[in-house]
């Protein structure tokens, strides 16, 4: 294959010329495809259906005797408490159980350490200016929280081992109005990369200008893997506490992407002091987590590995889907050196970059012919991305047969785009 | 029966003398009760236990065909709307559902107010002092979600109508520093008490100097009769929307006491204008409730009747023991001149007034022989009841036995506080 670089101007508009013609027929089909986001399939939500019956009338107490429908219990059963340590890495007094929604942790977070400073900082964020540095291409729910909160954004290179760590490490020795990190250490979002140790041991262990910096270290894809070819991720609350920084770090999961998307558990851990500061937030904002929803958890994997094992399921019905969409990549694109695009071992997205300025064009094209992906800038800050050219891909929840169609969509597109921009 | 206060300094100590050998002999009875929470019993609870098994392998989506497994409906279900927006007398569009807590909707929307400022209003709260009224006695969390965030408390006169409002009005309109007022309307926490027409009326149109001020209406108690003498409320949205004020109220419901305390449903209502404001911030905090959860509500109850029909079940329950609170009253104090205690036709608790200053000394007494009541001056802001006098009965978790013997406790204790003041 050519590099579509290579091709003389003649050979472009011919190619333009079948392309446009391809994109005319794929028009005619009235697709209504959606790969926006990283929704679970139904099939998989069907792993956990016993989840939904496993509670009996006589089944509704935890180990300790606790009513598990009444209230009270802060920070959750001690049972789900005993899981969800070895889940996150974390002692069982380093963990709160919240809700539903590990984002509500996090931005709830976000939000108890503008209005009240964090332990061991000096003032509530607010009162001054407060910036994150944001890794990027990375998650836009968390980019959304520091906008809506007019927390300034900072972009950082997000790579193959994690965040560009000489430009993080920079930026935090010099000004005290950075707070915080965004991170998705293992299987990213979107660029499904995992951090190197070296990177994890750095931002554990980096001089900060602020004594109340954080690390919100949103761990959502640390057992969701793809294949047998598992990443390794070190520990960051062994690394903070190591360098001597043990309150560095708030470190975020949930099952949302193991049970049920919208009925799952979401979990927060960290040190013991972090932790006391997150259940006295929680205090006041909650009698307690809806209890019944851990005891189903509980029952349903009994332990560690249960989930372990329930994930290879998940893998199972994943698997196909991711290599589905970079056979087409392959067999569309490859070789024509107009994008790139992830292999990732685990977690939900496949990152893929055309040529500069092209992802907004791509995105356009693909919704005109009915396929629904990922705003084009959505995975940067503020939704700018400077070079224009990332897209996510989210392959969970199409079946095989949408993936097809859709990934041939997005791979017309993308030399439609390409061809465009040479013949500029 | 004789008034105490006509008792001979003699006769006080003879009394005094029996009462002392009686608070000793309880005192070896070693007890063990609280009466602390407005918790429901396991027999409360048990009421609603095919909730737990009412959703089976093939029942997990909505009448619109929503999988209620997955992510998605940031602010719930369109027929547990239909539901919920009878229960809270509001329009569906007039909704939100969200997790298992009232209270997390409450602190959150003094948050987002906080950070964000609320419709209409020109800048965050923060940005200036915030006062919120509060009725007083009243619902203790209500209180500590002020004084975790620095909002400033103002206690008025909570009586059998509602709050003082001549004062009410002359604070709010001199003041536009004050931009909140908590109530717990119907049934209150912990008064029993139901504001009148006249009260709603006067809440929804005073002049308030802030412009932004509004109204939490906890109405946690809206259908929990004791018995078939019920109160009636006036609807305050449409109260407030005759008076030209209608984004003034946030009202705020839970089906915490209906299902189970843990594992229920909370919904806040408003106009829509609230509403969109509501939806924006919870959509930076989670990508949706739990659905499941509201979708076992909706087949377990079927509709508002059903709610209604519940709760006849809960008030068979509970009335046997808010009777027999007061049977012990009556018999022990009746007559003494020492304790005023409310006959509440609904909600959770019986109100208590002792003698000025007696209040501390009867709770740490029932302490002392095992019996746990509710704080004295939890009731109040900065937990400082002013006369030292008033103490919340919660007679909803024990059983009659109990309560039996936990409210002669309270009569002993109060007739010695008494007694001993009177000696003074």
């Amino acid at each position: 294959m050519t590099a579509l670089k290579d091709y003389s101007k003649e050979e472009l508009q011919a190619e333009l010329k079948k392309l446009l013609s391809r994109f005319e027929e794929i028009k005619g089909q009235n697709l209504k495809l959606d790969m926006t986001r990283g929704k679970p399939s139904p099939e998989q939500l069907d792993l956990s259906q016993k989840m939904l019956t496993i509670l009996t009338e006589d089944e509704y107490k935890s180990a300790n005797g606790t009513d598990c429908r009444n209230y009270g219990g802060v920070d959750g059963l001690p049972e789900a408490k005993e899981i969800f340590a070895e889940f996150l890495e974390v002692g069982v007094n380093e963990l709160v159980i919240g809700g539903n929604a590990s984002l509500t942790l996090m931005h709830d977070t976000v939000v108890n350490a503008l209005l009240h400073g964090v332990v061991g900082g000096e003032k509530p964020w607010i009162q001054q200016k407060v910036k994150f540095i944001c890794p990027s291409p990375g998650y836009d729910r968390h980019f959304s929280v520091c906008e809506h909160h007019g927390i300034e954004m900072i972009a950082v290179a997000n790579g193959a081992n994690g965040p560009d760590m000489d430009e993080v490490e920079k930026l935090v020795a010099s000004d005290d109005s950075i707070k915080g990190i965004w991170c998705v250490p293992k299987y990213g979002n979107p660029t499904g990369a995992t951090f190197s140790d070296e990177v994890v041991d750095r931002l554990a262990g980096m001089k900060t200008a602020a004594n109340d910096f954080r690390i919100f270290w949103d761990n959502a894809y640390t057992v969701h893997h793809l294949n047998d070819n598992k990443d390794q991720l070190k520990n960051i609350l062994e690394a903070c506490k190591s360098a001597g920084n043990s309150d560095r770090v708030f470190i975020f999961g949930s099952t949302s992407k193991i049970s049920f998307a919208g009925a799952g558990v979401g979990v927060m851990g960290g040190s013991e002091a972090n932790m006391n500061w997150v259940r006295k937030n929680l205090s006041m904002q909650t009698i307690g987590p809806d209890k019944l929803n851990q005891l189903r958890h509980i029952r349903f994997f009994e332990n560690f590995d249960g989930i372990k094992t329930h994930m290879k399921k998940h893998a199972a019905l994943l698997r196909p889907k991711f290599s589905l969409v970079r056979e087409i990549l392959d067999s569309e694109l490859g070789g024509l050196e107009i994008a790139t695009w992830s292999n990732p071992n685990g977690g939900y997205f496949i990152s893929m970059d055309t040529l500069d300025d092209c992802a907004k064009e791509v995105v356009a094209m693909a919704a005109e012919v009915g396929v629904k992906l990922t705003g084009a800038g959505a995975t940067f800050p503020y939704k700018n991305d400077p070079d224009n050219k990332n897209i996510r891909l989210a392959p969970s929840l199409p079946s095989l047969e949408e993936i097809k169609k859709a990934m041939e969509v997005v791979a017309v597109c993308v030399k439609i785009a390409s061809v465009k921009k040479l013949l500029k």
